[in-house]
């Protein structure tokens, strides 16, 4: 497929999420006011829809039927919108801005903001457990897969750890895991969310999430990277607050800006090699290495 | 079973419990500094663990194994756990005490309360996802309920409208209502899982959640006129503050203490016919309309 053609897969692949995303909450006039509103401006705001896409993309490159991972990568997205919004409020990052509009807690109040968020993944477990397309014990273990991803191993840990590093000095290791537990543990599930669904276990399941560890921790640099880069001069990036995050550790404090895109790149490279010992994944290895060229990262 | 013979074994169930419970969230020691203390606080400090006693107690009336139902009605406790944190927030109800404790955002802080409420939320599906003593069909339909029981229609729908109703005047419909999915729907929710564990379905199913939403009712009476029994001069009842309570429009508002008093009386009558119709659940009554009198209600 060339390049074109894969871009508009690609597109088409993320024109089915957002339509069923917006399907899979209930419609602004329903339920109590605001909170609905709060759900879907928060679940429907434009975004690269990075999680589901994989998860899609995962599943279609390793022989599941095609759309039999629609709503599991729905479920995901649902449970990054969640964190987007609990990361931005007030006691965390306080961030007024993301994805260029103005964060949920802001358009709304703090209150729904909240509640947004606990409903948005609170219905990712119920859209898992309701999709009758997928055997009981296949959605259990999504749902298992999920919550651990989202645990106290996972997002809710890595946003506590983020929290506790202002002002403290952090090994690399330490940033490494903080990353991963911020991003990567959610593109580890997305992927193997996707990857379950056709059928893979065991030691290619281990190799698919590895791709997509390093991956998430590929990622997190890049947005260092941009963040470094606005910060020497080119203002706010992305429609979005530098907020707090600015002055905290990074893997450019320790490595400067030349070593972290060394490191970056090295971590593509391991994802790749993953992917390769899983014996397949070439259009989700396709998109993800894709989003490293959306925009050129300070070099 | 004479009364102390079932009291006795209702403190059975309650510290079965509260064991399971300490086991199923990670050790202080474990995860991000704050985190997991927060949620032990949360989740552990006292209570009369109504929701997972009714689940067991509905399981054993209708015939499941002993403690099939443990694990299910531990997750129950946890989304109950956080919705008490959440209520408690600074941008809801901002409490400073709760069951006679600091709440869980003034003895750690905002963003670490914020993230234990996800967190037990989030374990609460993990736990019925990995509870491998039930079937994969049963896990899946416990899950979807619990996510109903949380979501637009219920726990969520229900503190929004609570928050809402601030400064308006509510029909008793609308009273109902939001007494309900404040409440009521997670009382429903863990009943029916234990009638499901139970293998309970279709009307009985049906009768079970209408004696669970019947005493939800009363029990939210009991709360209010508890509430205007110590404004009327005993001082803020059982540890809790009255915050933001006091002055909200409640059924005493419009049917005086007198009235409330007789609806009331009405929901429990209602809650025994249901479970007549359900024809069982001797004990899961006998807890509950005990509880009713564990306090002189203002009459």
């Amino acid at each position: 497929m060339d390049d074109a053609a894969f871009l508009q897969s690609v597109e088409q692949t993320r024109a089915a999420v957002e339509r069923r995303l917006a399907q899979l909450v209930p419609a602004e006039c329903q339920g109590p006011e605001g909170l609905t509103g709060a759900v879907r401006y928060a679940l429907l705001a434009p975004g690269k829809r990075f999680r589901p896409i994989l998860t899609l993309l995962t599943a279609r490159d390793f022989g599941a039927v095609d759309g039999a991972a629609l709503d599991v990568a729905c479920a995901c997205e649902m449970v990054h919108a969640a964190s987007l919004i609990l990361d931005d409020l007030p006691s965390m990052d306080d961030a007024g801005l993301r994805r260029g509009r103005a964060t949920t807690h802001r358009a709304f109040d703090e209150a729904t903001a909240i509640l947004a968020a606990v409903g948005l993944l609170n219905r990712a477990f119920g859209v898992i457990a309701e999709d009758s397309g997928l055997s009981t014990d296949l959605r259990n273990r999504l749902s298992a897969r999920l919550s651990e991803a989202v645990g106290f191993r996972g997002l809710t840990a890595g946003q506590a750890r983020d929290l506790g590093r202002r002002g403290g000095a952090l090994s690399n290791d330490e940033i490494d895991l903080l990353n991963h537990q911020k991003t990567g543990v959610l593109l580890v599930a997305a992927a193997q969310a996707g990857a379950l669904v056709a059928g893979v276990e065991d030691a290619r399941l281990t190799a698919i999430g590895e791709f997509a560890r390093r991956i998430g921790l590929a990622f997190q640099i890049r947005d260092d990277l941009i963040d470094a880069e606005a910060l020497a001069g080119a203002g706010a990036p992305e429609g979005k607050d530098l907020g707090k995050d600015a002055g905290m550790p990074t893997l450019i404090t320790s490595l400067g800006i030349e070593g972290a895109r060394r490191t970056m790149e090295g971590y593509l490279a391991a994802a790749e090699a993953a992917l390769a010992e899983a014996g397949g994944g070439e259009s989700a290895w396709r998109f993800a290495h894709g989003l490293f060229r959306d925009r050129k990262v300070a070099a």
